[in-house]
């Protein structure tokens, strides 16, 4: 018997193995389908290439929804392939956002917590494939899923039928480390008992229903390597801004010196804030969190974090061998979670968490805008930032004070765009500090940006602006003229810096 | 015995009785006060008033916190006395709207739900006075509130002294619609054990430690009425677009035939929906709003609603002198709750509730504004629309697609001042129809809500901007230069109608 029949241990689905072309087959022109995958780990890989070669011979187009970034250059293959014409909630791809950017495929930026509520609800329209990658099928029904949950539990339970993808390249010590728990209906929901990074509210696998299952595909393939950039000094000199701000707290007696659990996003900044914490005096920690970068193995290595939960291990290729090989050594410090559940905003409010994620852009106000290039080309999405930001007991949003090479300020007098309101940030960071802003008034908020954040390039202008724009008047001061004129600038001549003040 | 003292059934407390100009005189330069009162409901009135008056003779200066906004003109005194640097998180009377967009009064916009967070874990500061106005104090040392409970839970608990005004003018049949419940300090919380907006999880009052009770006041004051407009002819044509929204999702098998609960903001609009709802064929009603208007008690009258739950009762002056003469027929169907838990984002993502609020402005992507006029001057606050809008089943906004005689679109390019993003923004009515806009891309969106939501005077100049947008490319277009030229326009010529395209 072929040995990877073992990780199907429900014998009447062993019969449904088909080759990843026949899978693939099933899908046509104007279907949605479900897809595995978060922050490029745990994703479909072998239909998804299947239909993108398809596509190239024979054109249709489909809507693809998934946990978040898909790894492996498939958004990328989707986008060149032309096969899909509505994406969402979250995409991370060059080649993609190329294609979203022109308006050839129409991106839906979601807030990662709700995609699930959307699919339960209806809102998206049935779902006609899950296509979800998993380690195996217990006999008891339940696929397990690989290094992420993501949405695949509500595509797996309400889309019409369910292809499954075992991936033999991942290791057997992922079983158990899943938590899959799906929240009751609307109308008869209860409380999600969940009060601890730690506790354990589902099952070991996600239910299926064995008569979904229209075919098994084998794949091998790893997950795509994260190409997270290692700190540097301004990151560094960020962690450091933050730690000061957490050891004020602490002083000042409203955080206690065992942090509440963090969250922790995407990307460089947010890595070098957590591998800051490893010298800390900070001990106990843990994490409550969307995806689990190398920092936070750095963290349970060193003895400072003792527990981490999220939806995703997302690594470098480094990590990624070293993590795998001695898997065992975490099992018992990790769990992943449903994204509805670790992105979850009972949780997150009820957990307190310290949230830490990086914005392209803020104003003098502190509104944040995470997606959008000068107000309209997108970069990846929201993803669970909004999640996050809005309900945590600290809102913190990280970034360098410039971008490219000092052309771009990134404290700005008008947010370009805006995903994280006023209403909804607690404290900026660039490397030249901390803006705490809870409590302030916008015209106090712009003074402390202004001489906190703001790169000293740019200092005398924003100044500037925020002067002319308080002898205006109004809650919050503009001139509404040049309130956008820093970005029309840099359109125009490559710059933000004014030639003259 | 003076008759009243029945009302303080702790006798050790019946010395404590004073004048309010007394009270008053504890109150001094620097400190932070918060008081009773939400949407004009349930304020403390006897002192602030005598604040007022001292604060006219002898300056000082005091930062406030409130639970929303206060009745019987105290915010306009307040201003016009200059004795308040801070005030947070709302308020809706023209004077202190006067001094907030001056400058003068500091003002925090903030989530309803949270400023008592930020009570609880020190981020205000401590507070040196709660001043709560309540029904009287039971033999058990509850404190019984009147018409709306706010934030004077957490006050009372987190104010270094309290000031008790009872007010006598309110009828005692008040006691046993509130239900007070504080959550657990972070890092030991549990869940809010409601499922239902009928669910009492608390007790019939503010449990409060005597010895911090420095004085009692006598306040036979009764609440300002509401001046909510009845329904017009452009109100009851979006309540009509309102229910064909309702009626289409019903049919689509997204909404069951009774309706998830009801949250509705304040004001005319609002209003006018839930009038809307008595001669609709929905039946079984609930509600689950922060504050309840004329409308809910007709609806309960009508025998279309079953059971309302808020933080407060706001009512028109014939309202308020009928529904008080006969509130023993209410009080089964009434409870009001502290305004951290009607407005919980726990409690709402778990009821799935059907939120309806009012917008100031939105722009063509579905960017929510809620405050701000032009962009610069506060109108009254957020409220509780972003806990609502941000955690709903269906965030609902609602707005005449004019204002000032059709000189202002209330649907614009780019909105002057963001209070909800796109990500949280679901249907959005105006006169002219609905546009549901979720699970669609911005440029989707754009094609809807141009053709449903905006005023034929507006519609070319609109269609215009977005075309010419859509040519320059990106996932959500605009015109940089010309993206608030609407605002700038009705600011130097007093319309925002372009003479050419």
């Amino acid at each position: 018997m072929d040995q990877r029949l073992e990780r199907i241990q429900l014998p009447a689905l062993r019969e449904r193995v088909v080759s990843a072309q026949q899978a693939a087959s099933w899908i046509t022109d104007g279907m949605a389908i479900g897809l595995s995958g978060f922050t490029r780990a745990g994703d479909a890989k072998a239909v998804p290439n299947a239909l993108v070669e398809r596509g190239e011979k024979a054109p249709f187009r489909i809507d693809v929804y998934s946990g978040a970034s898909l790894g492996c250059g498939i958004d990328g293959r989707f986008a060149q392939s032309g096969i899909v014409r509505k994406r969402a909630p979250y995409q991370s791809d060059s080649l993609m956002r190329a294609s979203i950017n022109s308006g050839e495929v129409q991106f839906v930026d979601h807030h990662l917590s709700q995609t699930a509520e959307w699919v339960r609800g209806g809102v998206t329209g049935p779902l006609d494939f899950a296509i979800i990658e998993a380690l195996g099928i217990t006999e008891e029904g339940l696929l397990i899923p690989t290094t992420s949950v993501g949405n695949s539990m509500v595509f797996a339970h309400h889309a019409d039928q369910l292809i499954i993808e075992i991936n033999t390249a991942q290791p057997m010590e992922l079983e158990g480390i899943h938590d899959c728990y799906e929240p009751e209906a609307l109308g008869m929901r209860q409380p999600i008992p969940l009060v601890s990074p730690r506790d354990r509210i589902g099952r070991k696998g996600i239910p299926i229903d064995p008569a979904k299952v229209k075919g098994i595909v084998w794949n091998d393939q790893p997950d795509s390597p994260s190409p997270i950039e290692p700190p540097d000094a301004d990151t560094n000199i960020m962690a450091g801004h933050l730690l000061d701000f957490l050891r004020g707290e602490v002083k000042a007696g409203r955080l206690r010196e065992q942090l509440p659990p963090i969250q922790s996003g995407v990307g460089s900044v947010a890595n070098a804030v957590l591998h800051g914490l490893i010298d800390s005096e900070f001990e106990e920690l843990e994490l409550y969190s969307e995806v689990l970068q190398d920092a936070v193995f750095d963290l349970l290595d060193s003895g400072k974090a003792s527990f981490a939960s999220a939806s995703a291990i997302t690594l470098s290729a480094d990590y990624m061998e070293r993590i795998y090989r001695n898997f065992s050594q975490y099992r018992d410090r990790l769990v992943l979670r449903p994204q509805e559940i670790s992105n979850h905003p009972e949780i997150i409010r009820r957990l307190g968490l310290l949230s830490i994620n990086t914005a392209l852009e803020f104003d003098m106000y502190g509104n944040v805008n995470s997606t959008h290039v000068a107000g309209t080309k997108m970069m990846n999405g929201i993803g669970g930032s909004g999640d996050f930001g809005r309900n945590a007991q600290l809102a913190i949003f990280v970034t360098k004070s410039t971008a490219k090479n000092g052309r771009i300020s990134c404290v700005v007098p008008f947010a370009s765009h805006i995903d994280h309101t006023e209403h909804d940030v607690d404290v900026l960071v660039t490397e030249y500090g901390f803006a705490d802003i809870r409590n302030l008034a916008p015209r106090e908020r712009a003074e402390r940006i202004i001489a906190n954040c703001v790169h000293p390039d740019y200092r005398p202008q924003l100044q500037d602006y925020f002067t002319r724009a308080v002898a205006q008047g109004g809650h919050t001061p503009h001139v509404l003229g040049e309130a956008l004129s820093w970005h029309e600038l840099y359109t125009g001549e490559g710059t933000m810096i004014k030639k003259t003040l």
